[in-house]
């Protein structure tokens, strides 16, 4: 079959009006699902349909029911438009640490057109987004649309995208602290669903973890195998996740007797975790024990151990957050504090789906509860 | 603003026509771009657009223009759908290696719910992917709707949604040799690009790397670096990748005089090679040259070599292929053959929408040289 004989051989509502013997009017109601339509008349069309092999335009539908059954899946940034090419010679924006609740390289950019979505991918935390999302959506016959929106003109593109109709909503999974997309879509009055809190407070919904509560968990994990020199790498501080898991982690301490925790700040990827354990150590060579706010700084830490000749957990029990695979593949594997990302992201589609059949509803945020896997390393 | 006052005051072609002094027609016509409009009046139109804020709706455009202006992003498998729930117990659909051109893990699946995405998403390759399509596509203001068809119910669905216009066409990154959605999309005259050749023949437009020059470049680099006892890691044996790769290696390695080759198949995936270099170190362990079909293997491999005491590059030289983000992070970080992955994205994305634009043109094929990337492994 070519694309020709399929433009002029496709089946039409008349076919299937002329197979069933009613009009087009009444083809057209029961393909779109309005009611009081004759059980046998809904079921000699739907025969026809099948005896046809006619299948509704999805923009037709689209028109008539307003809706294009279709949800963008953006993932944003917060950089502004290069300059033009001749003004500079150099990278055109400063990068910007990574920021939201999963693992995270930075996802900044400033390594010229595509490095925002090579960060975003080195990440093992979009997968699991995407894995989510689409799990959910899929049974649905929905199909997310990938859009990057990390400078000003691709945030207007996604707003655009979104007031056309071109998608019913957004998922949303934003990368730094100073991102102005959430609020441009709130004040656009367009629903969509946050994963992780904003930094900056915004009237959308979102799905989060008790990261405070995950962090309680490591702390007391630490605590309970003896340790007694506890250190932390931390997240960037200027991001919900990063400040939550130090404040929770802090917290447990001091009510186990620790007022005081070195801390050293990374960005959410191995680089920074392997040069924030170098800075620990050479303060504090004789620690212990240490929590990592993700996997990935982990990872780097352990490898920094493992240079030095310290046994992971031997000379030092290491505990990570998140669970992704970089937990599993670490050697030793870790123990970290599993944050059910593909979980999460399955809710946030789901609240969009129930605020775009219900737009009256308010916004709303859903918390998962962290939970301690033990494997190795702690 | 409110959803609800967006439905109600959402600016119509009736307040543009009404801005711009002509008939609703002539704003339509100017819109969606029909010629022998004068001049005058498109710009009054486009005035009255800008003054009103109307948004033409996207789904009505498609329905005048008959495109989406909507391009599928499709990753498939070859799996079969899972039997009903209650006939088995374990893993219902047996795990496959991976098979296109790139570094992989395997993207069988075999895990239940979601872990062919969770599998295609552990490899860099697909990140690169979607890197090299969004950024041809962005510009053009298209944005990818990203499916998985890894069972026979998903493929349908993919062939489905391409029939109903949902996208106009399909970029197809298949992971398996035996996948049907290649055959599935050409019997149904559906147009869409493939990314690498399909293990059978379809008659279906594809781009690819010249696999057997890469190999070649590797050869050569192990032979000038004095490299006499070689030994090569390769790909999957039913994989047009692993076996071009393989077959460029021994063909170079011939040439030089070098008539047998140790070989270890190994599956695209880290753990594959590690396992791969065990079994080579056991029959050769003098052995001081290894190419491997991808990174993720060697960097398997230098992990084993490392746990035995071999330095790399000093006592055995290590060659990768594709140049992922693996080759980089490696320890030593990797000399490799590098496979453009998202300019050759950027391609498949280019000839899919030259084949919509001129539906008639015959399929064809773009081939990418790869190029030898020397670091510290070799």
């Amino acid at each position: 079959m070519t694309e020709d004989s399929r433009a002029a051989g496709a089946p039409t509502l008349e076919d299937v009006a002329k197979a069933a013997g009613v009009s087009r009017a009444t083809v057209s109601r029961v393909i779109n699902g309005v009611r009081n339509v004759d059980p046998v008349i809904q079921a000699a069309v739907r025969d026809a349909v099948a005896v046809t092999g006619y299948t509704p335009n999805r923009a037709a539908r689209s028109l008539v029911t307003r809706k294009a059954d279709s949800i963008a899946l953006v993932v944003s940034g917060a950089g502004d438009d290069p300059p033009p090419v001749a003004a500079t010679a150099g990278p055109s924006v400063s990068a910007a640490p990574g920021s939201r609740g999963g693992d995270g390289e930075s996802a900044g950019f400033g390594g010229g057109v595509g490095s925002f979505m090579t960060e975003v991918f080195a990440d093992p935390f979009f997968g699991r987004v995407v894995t989510g999302v689409v799990n959910f959506l899929r049974p649905r016959g929905i199909h997310p649309v990938l859009m990057f929106a990390e400078t000003s003109r691709t945030r207007d593109e996604v707003v655009s995208y979104l007031r056309q109709g071109s998608a019913d909503g957004a998922l949303v999974v934003s990368t730094h602290a100073e991102d102005p997309l959430p609020a441009l879509i709130t004040d656009a009055g367009l629903p969509a669903v946050l994963y992780a809190r904003p930094a900056r407070p915004v009237r959308i919904s979102y799905v989060d973890l008790a990261h405070q509560d995950g962090a309680r968990l490591a702390a007391e994990h630490l605590l309970a195998r003896g340790c007694r020199r506890i250190a932390t790498i931390a997240g960037p501080f200027d991001v919900p996740a990063g400040q939550d898991r130090l404040a929770g982690f802090r917290d447990t301490m001091a009510r186990h007797g620790h007022p005081y925790i070195p801390v050293a700040e990374g960005e959410f990827t191995e680089e920074s975790g392997a040069s924030a354990m170098e800075r620990l150590l050479a303060e504090h060579p004789d620690l212990d024990g240490l929590f990592a706010a993700n996997d990935l700084m982990a990872v780097g830490a352990c490898q920094v151990l493992r240079e030095r000749g310290l046994r992971v957990p031997e000379d030092v029990a290491v505990i990570g957050f998140d669970d992704s695979r970089a937990a599993a593949s670490c050697r030793p594997p870790l123990t970290t504090v599993r944050q059910p990302v593909e979980d999460m992201a399955a809710e946030m589609a789901r609240l969009l789906l129930d605020r775009l059949s219900r737009p009256d509803r308010p916004v709303t945020s859903v918390i998962f509860e962290p939970t301690l896997v033990v494997r190795a390393s702690a």
